[in-house]
């Protein structure tokens, strides 16, 4: 297959079926017809830095790195739109490893509503997969920035935390579970993160004051919302939602688990902040897809965040890996 | 400076007041107020690909890919918007030197009308800077496709055809010009090409039916507008408006003047497709602007284009870089 070869395939394995869809891949820009305000994020991955292709299938690869960008999405409480692909490829690269990338993503963005409209493609020496993701919003007061924390707030957590670290660990080879299903769930989280588009939706709609998509891991991420929002997150160690298995792996890494689920990274569930008041309507609200686990609360203090029953100094993932 | 410095920095010295942002840099997404048809173009440039750093200024890094991005939406006729930066860092580049490259973009972008709100900052094994520009139409009938050329049409150029192929072949050491000041003014085609937006307006406005950026070089790029509208496009290689100076630098390298201004690429001029009729008021339009030269016909025959004064077989940059 030749480079104009693998083009035209792209071009017809991206698209979909969608009057909103003015003019699809192939010209200089797409066209979409647009609503009320635009909900816009960019993510990349490159190859030996986000992820190796030794672990992870082309089409986990490009899942992977378009469950980042809708993520996003989710945690701004929209729906996931329109995306775009610019994708950077090493000479040499198999035009059906690229054709199952795309393949993977375009299966995510089937399963989550999105559209894959347009992108790039490039030469590069490392594969580097970024998509702009793109939401809408008919009022932005529907939009749930990170910004809005208010003192006396609880801190939620969607899901579970750690397994997406405890997935890589096992693939790295640095920890074993004799429970291959389980391994395998671990292993899976990793691969094929879930955006949780529905829970950010219900979550705004239930009265959400912040929101924040745990990508670099709660030590992390929760300290962004605490600097934006102008408040002190005062958070639980001991109330962190473990994923089954992460104490396992993280006791062979050497680590306590929750100080691992609270740094590892990449579980892409989301962290909100919202008023007590809201509880009942959120738990009631999220009881279809996944449970809530509330893990601290905001205060007035020095804006960040802080586990106060560990005197560890925690950190994620840093923003610029 | 540290990382997050850096990215406090980036944050400062991006976004623009302007009422339509409602959230810029610095949250999960940023948000901005729509309007009618989203117009949306990525594009990608990456270090030892599309550019050399010996070569270039940070500054000028910034600026060409920004402007290879705003190009697109010139090409469709659309003003410019919002602009999102996936930028890729090497280990251990100098901080300063990324932020004279966004500088560069955002004067651009500034110069031009655009906004960077947004995007994301990775480690990556080359320096990478790939912007998705977004423009805006209330009505997809002022927005120009590649797929437009009727039969009959002319084919026209703005401004002039060579310059960054020539401007790079000095940078290279391939060609020398004695002439110090028209030396700098190619090289200044290549580092600092200038989106022709205004342009792309001026000819969507007054009717055309079909255009495309000159990115790959006319051989390439008239190919794709011949493909997608059905149509061949005749052009003659002795209308090309050649830039002052790619004469000299294309014999130099043993190639004909006109041959490589249309194959060269990177003048991010337009080639418009539209009726005769249009033509007056096409000239007259553009008066204020870049010069508009025409060069060839849309007749029926296979899709594609042809140099019909030329018995070579010319190729633009491919696609893939």
């Amino acid at each position: 297959m030749r480079e104009h070869e693998l083009i035209a395939a792209l071009e017809r394995l991206l698209g979909c079926d969608d009057a909103r869809v003015v003019i699809g891949p192939g010209d200089d820009a797409s066209v979409v017809r647009s609503r009320g305000y635009a909900v816009t994020s960019v993510d990349s991955m490159v190859e030996g830095v986000h992820f190796r292709s030794a672990q992870l299938t082309p089409a986990e690869i490009g899942h992977r790195a378009l469950a980042a960008a809708l993520s996003d999405l989710a945690a701004m409480g929209v729906r996931a739109g329109e995306v775009y692909l610019a994708l950077g490829l090493t000479e040499g690269i198999e035009p059906t490893h690229v054709l199952e990338l795309v393949n993977g993503a375009q299966g995510l963005a089937q399963q989550t509503g999105a559209c894959i409209v347009g992108g790039d493609i490039v030469r590069a020496p490392a594969l580097t997969v970024s998509f702009t993701a793109v939401g809408w919003a008919d009022d932005p007061g529907q939009i749930i920035s990170r910004g809005g924390a208010r003192p006396g707030d609880l801190v939620g957590i969607t899901g579970t935390l750690g397994a997406s670290g405890a997935g890589l660990a096992l693939l790295d080879g640095r920890a074993q579970l004799h429970d291959q299903a389980l391994a395998g769930q671990l292993r899976e989280r990793y691969a094929r993160p879930q955006p949780r588009l529905d829970e950010g939706r219900v979550l705004a709609a239930a009265g959400a004051h912040a929101m924040i998509d745990l990508s670099d891991g709660l030590a992390s991420d929760a300290g962004h919302v605490g600097r934006r929002s102008g408040v002190s997150l005062e958070l639980m160690l001991s109330s962190l939602p473990l994923a089954p298995g992460v104490d396992e792996v993280a006791e062979q890494l050497g680590a306590d688990p929750a100080a691992f689920a609270a740094s590892a990274g990449e579980d892409y569930e989301l962290c909100v902040c919202a008023s007590p008041n809201a509880l009942e309507e959120i738990e009631s609200a999220l009881r279809s897809a996944s449970p809530i686990s509330w893990v601290g609360r905001a205060v007035d203090g020095p804006p960040g965040a802080a586990f106060i029953d560990s005197t560890e100094q925690l950190y994620g993932y840093d923003n610029l890996v």
